[in-house]
């Protein structure tokens, strides 16, 4: 993967394609770029450039075979990659988003919720909630790359100190919490207020336009 | 709000300086763009940039008044707004996402969930998730101006085209279907996927930059 030439826009991009190859029928072997940016309303020049980069299958006049390029899309986001993961936050949060194939879809493997506001563990067998204190001895036996932090403001930092003394070295971090790290660990914030900021500030503009 | 103006970038660091600004102890009466930069780890200029394009509340020396600012991000952010709101999903995911204040934080008023699967009502009051055959009965009382769409690729067009029919005039967007909906309705794409593919691919330079 070339990080340095991937926009955010091309990766929300993909995903969409991907979908839409899935949604072809069976008896459809070959997809073309011009055919998907127009199924999809997009600019033939950018889907063009997206695949080029995802992948090596584009024939002239024939286009992309499709299970390859699915293949080659999901490589790329690495879909495929199954991260073990672990997720912390409030109670029935988790408990539904351990049940959710989110994270499977996205190649997180849920070995493990934590919820910082009980002291023992509940919940029936493979969505079990344990409380923080076990966090030290559960992630001794499973190695685990990915910590989702779900947690209110006033703890994320603490949550945080903790998932990184017990080895996590990736932080997907849901609060709007500015988190210190070690050098060696990385964050990914997910500031979902940009979106419905967004989607406010569309539906202003739509507004005056009427 | 003037959207032209304002980067994702902006939007993402905005609640983060809300949240910094919350944290300062009660005696703290003013702060400035160099404090707020130093805390973060953010530059200065950058942060001077946003403060003056959300508050009017500078002074020279002094920085701004935190209620002030704080209200003015708010505001800008539209966290007040109180929109009302609809979310469809999955059953289990849905009771949890309406118990959850991350909506109204966004401020997302949720007057309903629905379930896609499900074919009656059910749920305790005040998160009952009801049948999507109720839409258009509850949202002839309830004038409903957002709808968050959690529904799996197969359902989402389908759910999305009776939202609109509704009178939903804004789709939060989770599923990576491309929508087709009439020009007067918006939709905004939460892909999920963007962050964690960032994700990986800063692991993947740390691990190998080591």
């Amino acid at each position: 993967m070339e990080a340095k030439k991937v926009s955010d826009n091309m990766l929300a991009r993909l995903p969409v394609y991907l979908n839409y190859i899935k949604t072809l029928p069976k008896s459809t072997t070959n997809v073309s770029a011009t055919k998907i940016a127009h199924a999809l309303g997009l600019g033939e020049v950018s889907v063009r450039k997206d695949l080029a980069k995802v992948s090596k299958g584009g024939r002239c006049k024939l286009g992309y075979p499709c299970d390859e390029l699915s293949n080659d899309i999901e490589r790329f986001l690495g879909l495929k990659s199954n991260m073990d993961t672990i997720v912390v936050g409030r109670g029935e949060l988790i408990q539904s988003l351990l049940r959710y194939s989110g994270f499977e879809y996205f190649g997180l493997n849920v070995v493990a919720g934590f919820d910082g506001k009980c002291t023992r563990t509940y919940g029936a067998a493979g969505e079990k909630i344990y409380p923080l204190s076990k966090m030290e001895e559960l992630l001794k036996k499973n190695e685990v790359q990915v910590g989702v932090l779900m947690v209110s403001a006033d703890e994320a930092q603490a949550v945080c100190d903790q998932m990184v003394a017990c080895g996590v070295r990736a932080i997907w971090n849901f609060t709007s919490v500015h988190l210190t790290v070690p050098e060696e660990v990385v964050v990914q914030n997910e500031s979902m207020t940009v979106s419905v900021t967004k989607l406010r500030m569309q539906m202003k503009e739509r507004k005056e336009a009427v």
